[in-house]
């Protein structure tokens, strides 16, 4: 099938489910989370096929457990789909209703944004996931997953489809790009007669790519360079305790830390006791030359060169740099792509202010940990990205960021503008 | 210049420009409002230049009278300055506080995009318009009009210049690409490393261009075409009214109708009213066969071809089309790019539900005219531009729409993601 004609038929399916209500879309919610139970049999055996493919060529044990599915994990993925029917539905809800001087009656209601794209890595949960998000907020989807999980997405795209014709609901309203050639995502990206917004989920060369070829507004997130700026006005071992944190509860997340900034007035006291707690968690440390001295207790250490505070590292390894001040640490972080999350571990409350301010990142701690930006975490319920552009959406993406509002205007044929 | 310092300049004039007082953004406002005054002549006198080259080009009146500038068009763009220090300023306010149950306690809280680009057209208001509206919501800028008003602009940005340096702030808060190259607005549309937001004022053409080139999130919009839908439960002397101002008032403006759809059941008599009062404000029908008998009394009627209810008319000229019911007024208005301002003359209430729900526009009326969609009608105060697009804005963008925001959360090192 063509791109343009799956374009076409999401649009039209969009329309539909525009108007549904709520209990429609939880119904088919409830019937997707059913059938991904009922049809486990045929789930697994498509997923043992992409598994087999993916041992054969070598991929990764980490990559293997990634996309590996079985019965425990497709429970955990219609409970998750359970989860998105108890979300509250944002549509149809209406803001800053006022009547005009002239009459008017105005208001901003709440309305999906239609078609949304969304190209992601090997996962055949984010499938599901998408698919439920998009349809409890009315919007189509079109779906492009890695190569990897083909089989497996195939087969959870067929169990959704059904699912939504055994509702009422247009089997269109998810649909999958089932070729694998790369170039229909190029293709895709150009689609702006019909998708309505594009969201990468994977890497920065992903998120590029999308960048620099979409003709459809891309949500650009998902990565860069995560800061803690700790000052002397603290207590250190609970200082301590965030940085580990932040760094080791989960590197290979987003907003795990990745660049510690230590001011000097606490360099001499804190980098010893910081060699000797990343030690014990096994955390590699990369060191600008004036930290070195003080990091010399440490069993992995190694100088900064050039780059590496530029890197996100997905891993045990924190770059650390001793700063004059926080203006210090501000211009920093404006030179070292600080737009995810960053923190500041103080109790001098200019310095604070001055942080909080002057950081350029989607979410800013103070004297907490950068692991708290999350969708669950902060109580959207759901997850959908997390954006680091500022247009639309900032930081985790819940329900409401994949709504758009329509001006409804209600007059008596007298209110003249 | 190149265009790489210019944004390199905007982008540090933003980190400034960002945590500046609401005082301090008016007191630079009413700077620039004196100055405009003050620096009269040199005003004046640059944009002579413009017209006397515009008149040897043959440029046509309406558009030697768009880029003219005299005292009192001066002294209202001036009023226009002062207007924008009496807005209420968004940046700071903060949204949905609130504490997790883990401790942290959680805000959303509106701040400047940053650098906001903006590609125009000859009218040189738009240049202190757009200045002001960024420069009140913190954000730098980069200007870049049309040719013809070259002169003009490069005098009033020297003012806006020196009345920011007078005041304290940085003069990169405000810059305008001085070369007419085209190629700048190719380069300007893919610094993503310095520009938050592009906004183009002008024609499908441009908007197109910035649609397809540009690596920055775009505002498209501004353009569309509005459509009424009457049905046979109005009082149609009402209806011709609401009609007539849709049509007449401004028929230049993007939210002029277009496009008017009648229901059959009321066809056979609204159609010959419709033409008497057409005639009388000269204006051009261009119908469906279905509607040419009805508007046989019409002075200037001609049968509609291949597009015409594709086109956006900005002239005394108007569509007319017989349709069977509201369902076939909606399947109109979605394959003729109905996504800037539609209404319905109703009183059937169950139409009514179904045309406000279905309609894909940004603004949609229920008697009412089209015209209303407007930031000064809307009380935004002031009107950056009229997005049609889903994503960050749509409808009329007021200064809000000019902002983001950041995440903040303040724990007490014990607050655990």
């Amino acid at each position: 099938m063509s791109l343009q004609i799956l374009g076409q038929q999401a649009k039209q399916a969009s329309f539909d489910l525009a108007t549904l209500s709520t209990s429609q879309k939880n119904a088919a919610l409830a019937a997707i989370a059913d059938q991904l139970e009922a049809q486990q049999e045929s789930i697994l055996a498509a997923n043992k096929i992409d598994l087999d493919a993916a041992r054969q060529s070598g991929l990764s044990e980490a990559l293997l457990d990634r996309l590996m599915l079985n019965s425990e994990r497709l429970a955990g993925i219609a409970s998750d789909v359970r989860n998105v029917i108890s979300l509250n539905d944002p549509i149809g809800s209406e803001m800053d209703c006022r009547v005009l001087e002239n009459g008017l009656r105005l208001s901003r209601r709440r309305v999906p944004l239609g078609v949304v794209g969304v190209i992601y890595e090997a996962r055949p949960n984010v499938t599901i996931d998408i698919a439920a998000l998009c349809l409890k907020t009315g919007n189509a989807s079109i779906l492009r997953g890695g190569k990897e999980t083909f089989h497996s997405n195939m087969a959870l795209v067929a169990v959704i489809q059904s699912a939504l014709e055994q509702s009422g609901l247009p089997a269109a309203a998810v649909q999958y790009i089932e070729k694998p050639d790369r170039e229909l995502v190029a293709e895709l990206l150009r689609l702006d007669e019909y998708v309505d917004m594009i969201i990468p989920r994977g890497g920065a060369g992903l998120h590029k790519m999308c960048q620099e070829n979409s003709t459809i507004p891309v949500i650009i997130g998902g990565f860069g360079i995560s800061h803690i700026y700790v000052d002397n006005s603290v207590d250190l071992a609970a200082a301590l305790n965030v940085i580990e944190n932040s760094k080791v509860q989960r590197p290979s997340a987003c907003n795990a830390l990745d660049s510690l900034l230590v001011d000097q007035n606490v360099a001499t006291e804190l980098l010893p006791m910081l060699a000797e707690r990343m030690n014990k968690a096994s955390v590699k440390l990369v060191a600008t030359e004036n930290a070195m001295a003080g990091l010399a207790s440490a069993k992995d250490l190694q100088a900064a060169g050039e780059g590496d505070f530029d890197t996100e590292w997905l891993s045990y390894t924190l770059g650390v740099k001793v700063v004059a001040d926080v203006e210090e640490a501000i211009a920093h972080m404006r030179t070292h792509n600080a737009s995810h999350s960053d923190a500041i571990l103080s109790n001098n409350l200019p310095a604070v202010e001055r942080f909080v301010n002057a950081a350029g990142s989607a979410a800013v701690y103070v004297n907490a940990s950068t692991r708290f930006t999350d969708g669950a975490q902060f109580g959207l319920g759901a997850e959908v990205a997390v954006s680091t552009q500022k247009l639309h959406a900032r930081g985790p993406m819940g329900l409401e960021e994949l709504t758009s509002y329509k001006w409804i205007g209600i007059g008596d044929m007298l209110a003249r503008p």
